[in-house]
Parts: structure tokens; C-alpha cells; sequence
């Protein structure tokens, strides 16, 4: 069976009522003073409103900036900021929450989620290939390098199943097991509905990964729940669904035949179906295969490249970035 | 604007007037006894044929097999040794047509286009990757190194316009300019309109790269006309153009209204539209960005790997094998 | 300081004592008729064997040929024969020590260590990135999917520490408590002593991964020891340490003063310092860096290539190939 | 034979006549306020200057700091800034010497030589992969997009001759055919003599590229003469012959031996031979694959990763850098 889904809170919000209140799941927007990112949270504060998102409790906050999607010199450091300053304010929650004393070190191990062989997919190695680990460079009591926030840093690019013939749930958790850190962070490559978001998105959630997101559809969740540990997802949409697609333009001709008076009864009938049936309509209509295609852009190396660096450096600002002491540390 | 097209003579075939005859175009299928692989050659022989097909004269050879979608161990040697057949057929073709004496090395080109960092448009540098050359092994004569079919190989991967700023045409043109091979063969990924194509299909031709075609949408021509040279084209399908998919989901939605009673009064309208206002429909409701838009499977990079293979290899035994004089040659 | 080293227990074994008997180790060589492959068995036996050689108890067995050097259409397929009778071996004695019924699967990781984006130390990714895993393809109650001798087949690239801050054998052993395979098999480049070396021989030992081996260095050490599960290593030496080259020629060096009557005195000399005295002259002419360096020649990625592909071979018919029922399981 | 040789001026100037005045060839060297970057200009002024040194007449500018070796969140940006200097100053003389007014665009073609798939030979490439041509984005009559020094830009990675089969000289001098830029950019990785160079300085010459130079062993020169545009080459050492180390041991060991009273005549006896005698000693050492042997450090992927990014950034800081209308431009 086909599924039209989005791994977007924001996308899911507009989508679910018309983009009206939902019981249950909160929404605030806003734009820092001087900048072209525009930021929307979606909380989705209880099982009602969860039910209604089929998606988790939790925080997802969304980074939107349409020159995301161009090249850029400085490969979007205002972006990179910004995704260091939430980074640090999660954290900061947190080292609370664990009541780890501030001079401790917070051990993160980062996580490059997707087939680095199928581009699209390739986001979390990408940052994986330009993030700085520092964990192999701390003495044996893993004493503080240099800085306030002294974090140890860690990395894996788990693979595929197809490739590894496991879980990636089967290798975090193991890797967990070993090595104990305080906090995942998962990067991985997200499917949207709307093309614009394509490239132009970057949602951070502390719900972590579920069953059926990402790109290459990962079956078992990589969640505080099944893993132990607290779970942040960082990821950027990089496909939509065919199946989005498809209903998206039937959609659109709904509203086409409705608008014209010669064929308005059928732009009545079709939008008179129930929900479900026109779902069931669109579905006898596509062939099995559907369900496992995507739709990409054919410049989406460079934004996988591109975006790979805006979070990797992202990443290096909110744990390493300490003016006073830059130079000290040497990273 | 959007555009429906497939790079597959044999798909372009079935579309125009229902597969029915087509005036200046004949086609031929068959099966080899024992084989498994489905042959298909389309002769497009005039202006007329041309223009109904919207493909230049030539001969466009399909082979066709549902397991090359999938894994094998021998990377699928039967369809290697069945190219290899057909382009040892077309080399002995162009040695009468040059004139070139039995004894005398002919010089083919091999390009591999694409973009090697997106994986659907990867097919050509990853055959390229497995490909052997012997064109530096001569010495200065240019002496056949053995066998009766000598062939002097060489190869490029001329990379994409995004990448280097120049049209391909421009790079081929100039080292054909300072080589002078007596053939080129050129590989490609192709846009194909149905998915069942994707990964199944090899298709052979005659008549170059067209403007529009492939993956990446060569702006401009390698073809015998444009180069001095003849141009053998050898392509995969590997997308469906976005907007192809959504014109064969509305014409399905055509076709189930048309079957129910309650709703044929709908299905009669749209379908009694003429041909370009049903195109002109569809355009208005897909989003300009469409054009560029591309459907692929998650897999994409076995097929690329797996097929890339299979051509190199039939190059290989095209060119190289010779049973009698295989130790001596050593390749 | 530097090292002088060697992965390769054939190499121990002709270097210690020039060649001649050791006690506690056995050496046996042989060829199989009618092929080109020398194989050499290296025990050691105790303690004595092993302090004398510097490699752990366990056996050695090199196969050598050196055609493994050049491009060969089936890859060298003989030798992917001959190592896939070496594994059915090894894994006949692990059935039967371990008392796994015959028709019961054994689960196999595949490890492939080394750096993917260093040349000569990307053999373990290469051959991953061949290998067909069918863990992924298994039942839940991991039925067997055909054939007499079941294999659970998964794999992992795990990275170097310099990339993921990880200790590999953290990374492993967390894998194994999650996954708990019957053996583990890690495939690793090698340094040798000898250049000619180099491409030309695989390696298989069932002493697992030693600290300080391998072209990245491993820190600690994949045994069954350390990691509680039986751990096969194959090896291909692709580097020859940078001190290795300087000492052969300084002992050069001193053969030919020594062979000469003019300098005769001087070749004498410098013979007659003890090891350690010779050791510590070459120590003091080495650069610091030296101990970093290593030797490789310039078409190292087409023996990492060729090689990576052999290997991943030799695992398939080891695992896979059963004449029988090919067509059945399909692979 | 083997042979020892560096691609750097500098550590020629160095070699020949122990450092001493040279005919025919001039020394400066700098340090700008404020900077860590060491320069040094070496020119070859006449034929006797080319033939002491082995290098054909030109400027040798290299740039040398330590800290390029180690990881830099800028990617050394101080080091692209003074490499973009002296390219806008060459291209201002370029501009001059070919009578191109100020307000035309001239065309560079930057050419990324060597193999991808060898590690220390892929800084060409390294460099492509970051390079933002701007050739396809111009309008059909070429019109500058915006700032005073316009440029046209395109780039090529041409592969190397096992690959292609062909001639670098014969790929790029059909591209110059065809596409007839002003000045070809051609970046190569380096052979060194020194171990501490690696990695850590990079040469600008105007003198294009020499038989026999680079990693890979250029058969055919890439120069004004022989292409019949100026051409400006970029290197970075990322290896050592391993004939220079055995060499520079065997030096360090007759200095060793002439320092010490009881071995002083050894060291006297080899000094005291002519260098040719010493050469001639040497190679009787070494074994006939020595001279395709090159050495490396084991992080050589970082060094070709974070210099391609500082090249690539130098060059597009000297050609679209513009303060005033970067908003502009875009770039």
C-alpha cells in the first residue's frame, strides 16, 4: 500500500483541518530581528494531539529559509548559528534534566542516518564526513579539552540494511551499550510533501527517529524510549513521495473542474467523496510499485553537500565555538 | 513547461496511435531460443516516421529482461554477451562502410555521461570505472596487440555543465578533434515512462544523444552530424519524469470514471478533450518547478552498479574476447 | 619511534633466525596441482613460537600468486575458489566446536576495517561494499533459506577512530551484544616487509586483529579473547612501512661494502654491531615522523579494487554457492 | 630507473650546490606583517638557471605554513586570501600582456589533474569538486555578470591515462580547441624531497606542468609552448619518492659515520666519492620497482580534503570576490 506522508511536523499541521487548531498540538512562529530565517515550533503536547499528527510527543522546530537552497559562500553560517544556538539551549536542558555538574563533560555520540551510495539519502553521512569527533582525543578520564560547555563529541555512519543486514536500532544500541553517551543526535534525510520545502528546511525534534521516516524507511524506531538515551533528530527534507505528489495534482484538479462552471458537478462529486474513498480512489489508481518511489531534484547532490556542511559546522559551533578560548583549543 | 517524454524508442512506439502502425517505422521482436532476454528493434525510416516518433531516423535495439532488476552473481553475463554480439555486429558494419582493411585496429571512444554524484545519472562514469583500456598500451604505430578484431579503446568522463561550465559537445568535440577515434559509444542514463522500465531495459541506437535526453538534459547533440563520427548511444532507463507519472495517474482517473456508471458523464468530458487540452490541464496543474522533477527507486544505486557492470563487461567481450588467443592478449 | 614490522607471519617466519627452524612454530608449503597458487601454513604452536615470532599462537595460512597482481576478467577466481574452501573449512571445525547441528544456521559479521577515503587502507570497505548480506532477508526464527551449510550473513564498516572518535573494537563489541554472531570475520589492508609483497597475497588467520597491525593501526585488539566470539582475519598487505624500506637498504648497504675488499672494513663494522646497536643507528638517521609513513605504489586502487572484489567472492561461494539448489536461493 | 626528484623550486634551489648561489637563478623570500605564511620566489632567469636546476625558466612562488597541515575551521582562509592575491596579480599581467581592456572578460580553464581514486594523487579533483564555474551561467555573447576583473570560468578533471587511454595533454589541448580560453589554471598534487613539506606549502608557477612531474607521472607537458596559452599550475607535495628517503638516510648515515672518530673514514670514503659514484651505489641498493614507489602519511585524506577546499577558495576569492557588489553577484 502506497502512504502519503510527511517526516514535517509543520507540513503535518497545515495539512491535518485545514491547518486550524488542533486539540492537543500547539503552534508559534516567529522571525529574529534581522534575519531570513523564519522558525515555527510545533508542539504536540498529549496523545490527542499526537493521534491527530500521527506523530509523538514532543518539540519540532522547523528552520525555513528559501536561500538554503542556493550556493552560498559562506554556506549559510546564519543558519549554521542559528542551529548551534538551539543545539546549546537543548543541551543546557538537558545537563539540567541529568543534573550533570557544569564543569562535567556531555558525551554526544552524532549519528549519519541513510545509504551514503544514493544521493537523496546521503545527508547523514554527509555530515558525518565533516564533523570533527574529539572523543579519541581526550585522556583516559576523559577530561575537559578546553572550554564552558565541555562536550565529548563521537560519531557513526551505521549503513543500510540492505548493506549491513541489521537494524540500524540493532547497531546504535549496541554501540550505546559500549560507549554510554548522554545524548544521540541523528541526522537523516526526510521525506516532505510539498517540493518547495525541498533543500529549504531543516526540522530539529527531540523526539527522535520513528518507524517508516527518513528516506530509506527505517522499520524500528531510535527513540529515549527504545534506546535509553535522549534522542534529537536533525534532518532536511530531500524527496517527496510519488504518492504526493500524484494525489497533490488530483487535488488540484478537483479544484480546477469545481471552478468551472461546466464541470462543477464533477469537481462536486470528487470533492464530495469521503476522505477515505477518494484515498481508496487514488490508490486503485497507482500501481504497487509506487509506495517505494521518491521524487527528487536533479541538483540534489549539491544540496546534500551544501546542507551537509551548514550542520556539521552547525554542530562545531555549538560544541566547540568559545570565543575567549578559540585559540586554546585549536578546533 | 513540463514535459511528458521517455528516451525509449519502443515506449515512444506503444504510446503513439495506441501501438498501432505508424507510417516510416517498423518493428521487429523476437526472443533468442533459450534466452530470456526480449529483443526489440524499432527502424524509424523517414521524415514521416521521425516526426510521428519525435526521434531521428535510425535503429533503436531494446533488450529487455525482468531479472536484470535484480542481484546475480555473473552480474548478468547472458545480456553482457548478447550486447557484446550487437555491437560487434554494428563495429563490422562501420569497418565496410570506413573501408577499413580486416587487419587495420579500429579506435572507439567510449563516453560515459552523467553526473557522477547523483546516482540515477551515474551509470555512465560507473561504467567508465569498470571499463579497460588498451588505447596507452600500443605503441606508437598503433600495432594490434592480438585477436582478428582489433580495437583501439579509449574513454572519457566528460562530467556535467553544472560541474565544468562547458556543454559536452564541447569536450567530445575536442578530443575527437585531437584523437580521431572512428567511433564513438556513448553511455547514458534515460528517462523512461513507465517505472516497470527502470533497470530492465538496455537500449542500443544508432543515432547518438539528442538534445533533451537523458537524466541530465543534454542541451546539445552527439550525433554523427554534429561530430564527423558515428555516435552508438547504449542507455538504461533509471527515471520516470514526474510529470509523466502524474499524466499516466490522471489518465487512469480518466479511464475509472469512464467505467462507472454514476461518474462517465466525467470521464466522457475529460476524455473527449483533444489531446493538447488535456495536456494544457495537466500543465496548469503542476507547478513549474515539475519539469526538473525526477521519480526513482531507493535501490537506484544496485541498478547503476549492476548494469554498469553488465555493459562494461559486454564491451569487454565485444572487443577483447577471443577465444583462441585469450592467454596471449591477457586481458 | 619507528617500527619495523610485518603483518605477515610468512614474513616473520623468513626474517627470524634467516628462515630457519624455530622452535614452537611449524612451517608447511604446497600447490595444488594444476594451479598457479602457493600456499603456506604458518603454526604456532606456544608460548615459545610466539615470543619468537611476535604474533600471537594460531594459524597462518598465505595463499601467493603473483598474477593476483594484474587485471584478470573473472577477478581471479581461482583464488576466490581456493578461499571459500579455506572458510567451508574453517567454519566445518566452528560447527562442530561450537555443536551447532548441521542444519541449523551459523550467523556470521562480516567487519570490514580501514579508512573508506585512504586508498590503500580501503580493502574492508571495498570488499563490504560487494558483499551480499542476508541477515535483512531472513524470517524472524532465522530459517534457513536454502541449502545444506546456513549461513546468517551481516556486515559493518565501522570507520576509523579518527572519524568516529571510537575504539573499533568499542564498535564491535557493541555490535556482538546486540547481534551475538557465531563468528566474526574481519577483513583488513596489511603492511608487509617486502614490496613485492604487495597485491600478491592474501592472508587468513584465525588469531583475530593484534593491536599496532593493520595500515590504520588498530589500538586493541579483535580476538576471541577480547571479544568472546571466534575472529577469522583476512588481510592483503597494500603499504610496506617507510622504516622497512630504509633498513632493507641499509642492509644493502652493508653487503655491498662488505662484498667489496675497499670497503670491506667498513661492511665489517657495521655488520658486526649487535641488532640493537644497528637498530638504534637507523633510529637515530629516522625523522620522528617516519614511524607515520608508509610505501605504496601508484596503482594501489586497482589492486584495492581487483582484491576487495576477490574476497567478496570467495565469502559468496563459501556461503552461498551449492550447486544443487543455486537456482532456488537465488544469489 | 629510479629517480630523485622534487617538483618544488624551492627545495631544488635548496639541493643544488648546498644552498649557494646559483647562475641564472634569483631567491626572495618574505613574510607579510602580521602573517604566518612564509613566501618565497625563486625565478630561473636564463638557460643556465634552468639547466643547474633541472626546471624550465619561470617564477616558482611557494607559500609555506606549518599550520596548513593540521585541521582549521576557516580551511586556512589567511592562505586562500594570499593565494587569491597572487593570481589576481598574474591575471592582471595576463590581462596586460594580451591587450584585453579592463571591461572584457577573460576565460580560465582550471584543470583538476590526477586519479580520484588514489588519495594523494586527488587534489585536481579535490579542487573541481569545489569549484563554481560560472561559464555555462553567461549569456550567449559572454557578458560579464558583474565586477571589474570578469572572468569567465570553466573546469575539467581530465582522469589519468590507465583510465582514459589517453594523453592529459591530448584531452585538454582538444578542450583549448574548442572552448580557446585565456589561461589555463592546472592543480596537481606534488612530489617532495622532505617529509615536513607535506602538506604543508604550495607552489604557483607559471611554467605550466613538466614531463615527469606530479604524482602520477605526466608524460606530456602542459605549457605555453605546448598548448599555446599561458598556463599557470598550483601543486601541493602530498608525497615522497621513496628513493629521496632511502637517498636522504644513506646521506644522514655517512654523516653519522663521518662524525664519529671511529668510523670517520667510512664517512670519508663514501662522501669522498663523486656524486654520480654515490647515485650509482645507490640504485645497485635499490630494486627496480623503487622508482613507482612513493610514500605517504596515513592522513593523507585530510590534507587533500582541507587544501582542495583552500585552493578552490583562493581561486574564487581572485576572480568573484568584490566587496561592493558580492550582493550582486551572488557568488
Amino acid at each position: 500500500m502506497f502512504e502519503i506522508r510527511t517526516d514535517l511536523a509543520v507540513e503535518e499541521k497545515e495539512s491535518v483541518r485545514g491547518g486550524g487548531e488542533i486539540s492537543g498540538v500547539s503552534l508559534r512562529e516567529w522571525r529574529k530581528a534581522s534575519s531570513s530565517i523564519k522558525m515555527t515550533e510545533v508542539r504536540i503536547l498529549d496523545e490527542t494531539g499526537a493521534k491527530a499528527m500521527g506523530k509523538p510527543r514532543g518539540v519540532y522546530l522547523t528552520m525555513e529559509a528559501k536561500q538554503m537552497a542556493r550556493e552560498d559562500e559562506g554556506y549559510h553560517r546564519e543558519v549554521s548559528r542559528e542551529l548551534a544556538a538551539q543545539l546549546r539551549r537543548m543541551l543546557k536542558g538537558l545537563r539540567k534534566r541529568r543534573a550533570v555538574p557544569a564543569g562535567d563533560p556531555l558525551h554526544v555520540l552524532v549519528v549519519g542516518l541513510g545509504n551514503p551510495s544514493v544521493t537523496p539519502d546521503a545527508l547523514g553521512p554527509g555530515v558525518l564526513g565533516n564533523l570533527h569527533v574529539n572523543r579519541n582525543l581526550r585522556d583516559a578520564s576523559g577530561l575537559p579539552a578546553c572550554g564552558d560547555e565541555t562536550v565529548i563529541l563521537s560519531g557513526i555512519v551505521p549503513g543500510v540494511m540492505a548493506q549491513t543486514g541489521m537494524e540500524t536500532a540493532e547497531i546504535i544500541g549496541g554501540i550505546l551499550y559500549e560507549t554510554a553517551p548522554d545524548l544521540v543526535i541523528a541526522i537523516d534525510a526526510l521525506a516532505a510533501r510539498s517540493i518547495r520545502r525541498l533543500g529549504t528546511t531543516i526540522q530539529l525534534t527531540d523526539t527522535g527517529i520513528q518507524p517508516g521516516s527518513g528516506v530509506g524507511n527505517h522499520r524500528h524506531s531510535l527513540t529515549e524510549e527504545s534506546l535509553g538515551v535522549p534522542v534529537l533528530a536533525i534532518g532536511v527534507p530531500t524527496v517527496v513521495g510519488a504518492a504526493a505528489i500524484v494525489h497533490d495534482t488530483i487535488s488540484a484538479l478537483i479544484g480546477t473542474l469545481w471552478s468551472s462552471m461546466e464541470t462543477k458537478g464533477m469537481g462536486d462529486y470528487l470533492d464530495g467523496l469521503p476522505p477515505d474513498e477518494q484515498y481508496q480512489l487514488i490508490s486503485e489508481l497507482l500501481e504497487p510499485e509506487f509506495g517505494q518511489l521518491y521524487v527528487t531534484p536533479p541538483d540534489i547532490d549539491q544540496t546534500v553537500k551544501r546542507l551537509g556542511y551548514t550542520i556539521s559546522e552547525g554542530i562545531h559551533l555549538a560544541f566547540y565555538e568559545n570565543p575567549q578560548d578559540e585559540e586554546e583549543c585549536g578546533i
